[in-house]
């Protein structure tokens, strides 16, 4: 399976395609980072990272996007960008019928190097190792672009299960309220009258 | 000039155009709602209001978009689709090359009703009369939407008058400052040596 992982941002928006095979096996397509000059008025930003990443889409063919989930944190204008850069891409995902999936930071950072707390150092530089490349990735956009690819890589089989599991479970809850209904409406039809005004 | 007011969000996106003339004449051309439904999937919501937004530019024309300014309030989940749906609305207007005016809540309702603190109960009232409608337009999403183009309207040139003013302060300093420097430079040409080692 084909991922592109995204690191939205708008001055810098960090994109990386890796392959999966078999087990953990993953490999490194493509990687790189969409900048756009912070001077620049926002629609036009957000059009220039979108041209951007519809041109990755058309060249690399992934099957799966994969983009940082975005959260309110500190600097609040920085964060209403990442978020419209988010939407943009998860636009041009969908008029492409391609699936999007979000993963937190500390998801990726767990997938990644085990713990959810790692720094982008060592996000980098496990990323680094974990594809095999020959020099770290840079910026720190691009690692965790590679970063958020692999994490879906390494997740979406468990994912999966999980999500096959819980519709299990919900159909099983299902039968048994059904037969549970059908019991009850038995009995009342064979017991006998009780109660109600005396005839 | 023609405006297309949008009220950014996922379950409900406001959408309004109005008509500006001489003074502060406006005229209500279109006013409505897009709508996608809280359980489907984010990606298939942005595609489908973006849609809806595209064929609002193209059965309207607008000249202008103006868009509500997301600002990171209570509800952190809200306001990140609110964000997104802004980002998508941006771009579809910056492919067609359209300016994007950004509005704040409280510049909208100090536009329309003469208080940044007005309500969404007064809002719906003013821009009722304002337009002349028959009824208040519903859901307040397109009431807002309305009141946020009348707002660019009544705005803009004030706007325009704002930047062309501060592009004239900022030329007269440029000057100044040149002037200045041209003076310096010829005293000091001018003048006496004074200092350095004594020949």
């Amino acid at each position: 399976m084909r991922v592109l992982g995204v690191d939205p941002g708008l001055t810098r928006c960090g994109l990386g395609v890796v392959d999966g095979g078999r087990g953990r096996e993953v490999g490194c397509v493509a990687v790189g980072v969409a900048r756009t000059p912070p001077e620049a008025e926002l629609p036009e930003r957000l059009r220039d990272v979108a041209d951007e990443v519809e041109r990755w889409l058309d060249e690399h063919r992934p099957e799966v996007v994969a983009v940082e989930r975005v959260f309110s944190q500190h600097n609040v204008r920085t964060v209403m960008g990442t978020a419209q850069v988010s939407g943009v891409v998860a636009l041009a995902a969908a008029r492409r019928g391609l699936p999007v999936a979000f993963h937190t930071p500390s998801e990726v950072k767990a997938a990644i190097s085990g713990s959810g707390r790692a720094d982008k150092r060592q996000v980098t530089t496990m990323i680094t190792k974990i594809l095999g490349l020959a020099a770290p990735p840079k910026p720190a956009d691009a690692a965790d672009a590679l970063a958020l690819a692999v994490c879906h890589l390494w997740r979406a089989p468990m994912a999966d299960r999980m999500a096959a599991a819980q519709a299990r479970s919900a159909e099983l809850a299902r039968n048994h309220r059904a037969k549970l209904k059908a019991a009850q409406q038995a009995a009342q039809r064979s017991a006998p009258r009780t109660g109600g005004f005396p005839r």
